[in-house]
């Protein structure tokens, strides 16, 4: 019987419900890892619970209530009493960082924070520990969803930013009072966070300028677009003459660069240093069960000393015959009867063909087609027999296809 | 004086000797971080060193030989010794890991592989520990950078596979021998290597199906582009029918997927599950001091416990004045002289006009231009002059512009 870790969880809403469900999902899968079952001990909720009985009764502290008081209070008495802590609460790190990570130093526990900036895309992580003695030159952060999905729709749909705003808040990417995510706010505390580990100096919520994108009008992106740019609510922080300047605005990319692919509610983060060239982290920035994976990874980190690679404890059996998509190129002779000739062989094997292309004539003639997912080994059955027939001037070749298309 | 923390050095090629440079470069900055001063105390190459010797006289042995033996026997006999390893040899560990990772275990020590897949990217610390219990549902990978560069070049400029390949070797993304590569292998180490952490379950190389690029055409190629597809050499790991596919080869990918725009000698990886539902990670692939900085970034782990956020060590001073290139927007009144007045005020402000778009007639004309980087003062010095001048229709607006293109 493995022994038990006890998480006292403070706040209920859609991080922390989701958080304490992943949690009893993923329990018996973090036992090898760690030695130990994680449970949630004890929630405390705005009307029920008691800060202090739920302490007393934890191994670690997630803090999931979010703003300023009384998180800070519980974070720090829960670290004072010996307790590590997992925390998503940017406002509260960038305008009390230095204080808290100083308390954290002061009584030997860990304060881990990577679900604060950029939900589970792993960015604190890679800062403090693989880019631990990088020298930074540069971070680009597209690091709120809200905008990047209104922005998305105003470039995609032409909506005008009250019409994009309006559907966002329908799906629930923006809540009701969007005013921190438009205003630039919002990513405004990401960025400081970032800055703080990426650069090594102390940053306040205050030192970072930032403008919304509550002006843009769907002329800008057309035009800009007319110009081969797309726009994106940019965070940067870089060194700029000896000093660093950190700053969130609304900006052009041009259509090569890795943030200009980056749409929807997702986040994601370049890190430029001299030595590594750069690096490119993306994933969805918000979401209960996302946002909540990113916490439990820092639960995990802080119940099991660093990377040993666990024993596995699965045994599963490598599979070879797969479902594929593929891309079929046959070079035939031009006459009556080829496409129904080679649709029959492929139906035959239940091969579903999703698009055509035919092109030249005589003795150039070539068809071109994509089908639809199936078993790879009745797919090369088809093609041994369509490589038999007679009008085929060379070796039919294939080549897969990866369905998904994100948008 | 921090005391000394000696780093035995196995192995002195491209990768060695700039992890060498590296280490010497950033010993000042590690020290703040881990109390302690990293060294090179002893280096093994082909002609001269002793390991014995080396190992003597080491904390920790970094292992860049590559091959099987005897960077095996190296390996063991280190951990053996009781000393962290870190290995870039994704040979060794996708045929070898499990003997490895038990002796670490019983030994209580490290081993550490982020440079061994995919360079500075990375994606080892990520999967075993920010996903460390996140049941992964599929791994897709572009993990070796020399096809991926041939690609690339075949798409861009129509080369042939020879023609794109004696290029890469000509600029040093492919060896004189490209076999390992082109035929798919390496990638199919690395993917062993991922999948084995993703899905915890022991992966050997020979599990892995490979296919290579060399049968690929311009032709295909053009083709596909007419699909809306694009090419890469793809790894894939997935969960099939509760086995596990693990596999390499060409595959078509649609414009929106995450990995369509990972170009040149890039890698990248995204991960996929139900509860992060996907993140992607992107850098270079391969080069001396971008895998050197993988290598560092696991030798400073191994030194330290586990993320408390160091206090900070310096100072920068936030800066407020920076440079950005500007997209400025105007309405303007439809009469001779506009353009030379507003790029009279720009010019005053030392600001270069990149390019120019006048759309419209009479009362719908507009002036829209992108300008050259500048100080943001200046620049928005010119606008307050320009927002004055009687043509203006109303005021001018200004977005930033995000300059580098990356290709």
């Amino acid at each position: 019987m493995p022994g038990t870790f006890s998480v006292g969880l403070l706040g209920h809403g859609t991080v922390g419900s989701a958080f304490a469900t992943l949690l009893q999902q993923r329990a018996d899968s973090i036992v090898p890892i760690t030695g130990l079952r994680p449970q949630v001990s004890g929630v405390l909720t705005r009307s029920r619970g008691s800060f202090d009985e739920i302490l007393a009764g934890s191994d670690l502290i997630v803090e999931l209530i979010g703003g300023v008081e009384p998180a800070r209070d519980y974070v720090l008495r829960a670290m004072r009493a010996g307790r590590h802590v997992v925390s998503a609460n940017k406002l509260l790190l960038s305008q009390h960082g230095e204080e808290l990570w100083a308390c954290a130093r002061e009584h030997g526990v860990q304060l881990r924070f990577e679900a604060a900036v950029a939900g589970v895309v792993p960015v604190i992580r890679v800062l403090q520990e693989s880019l631990a003695a990088a020298h930074v030159e540069r971070i680009h952060g597209i690091v709120n969803g809200t905008t990047n999905y209104i922005l998305t729709e105003m470039a995609r749909g032409g909506l005008s930013y009250a019409e994009a705003l309006e559907q966002a808040q329908q799906l629930g990417y923006a809540e009701a009072d969007p005013s921190d995510d438009v205003s630039g706010r919002d990513a405004a505390a990401k960025m400081a966070i970032l800055a703080r580990l990426a650069f090594d100096t102390p940053v306040h919520l205050d030192q970072v300028r930032y403008e919304g994108i509550e002006q843009l009008t769907p002329d800008d992106i057309a035009y800009a677009q007319q110009l081969g740019l797309g726009l994106k609510l940019i965070g940067t922080a870089e060194r700029v003459d000896g000093g660093l300047s950190v700053r969130v605005h609304p900006a052009f990319l041009y259509g090569g660069h890795p943030l200009a692919s980056v749409h929807g509610p997702f986040n994601a983060v370049t890190v430029e240093s001299g030595a590594i060239t750069e690096i490119t982290m993306s994933g969805p920035g918000a979401g209960g069960p996302q946002t909540a994976s990113a916490v439990l990874g820092d639960v995990i980190s802080a119940m099991i000393p660093p990377a040993t690679t666990a024993e596995t404890s699965q045994r599963l059996e490598i599979v070879n015959d797969v479902d594929s998509a593929f891309y079929l190129h046959m070079e035939v002779a031009d006459r009556p009867g080829v496409l129904a000739q080679v649709a029959e062989l492929l139906g035959m094997q239940g091969a579903s063909i999703k698009s055509v292309v035919q092109r030249g004539l005589g003795d150039n003639a070539s068809l071109v087609m994509v089908l639809h997912p199936l078993r790879e080994s009745r797919f090369y059955a088809a093609v041994r027999l369509i490589g038999q027939l007679d009008f085929m001037r060379s070796a039919p070749r294939a080549i897969r296809v990866i369905e998904e298309e994100f948008t």
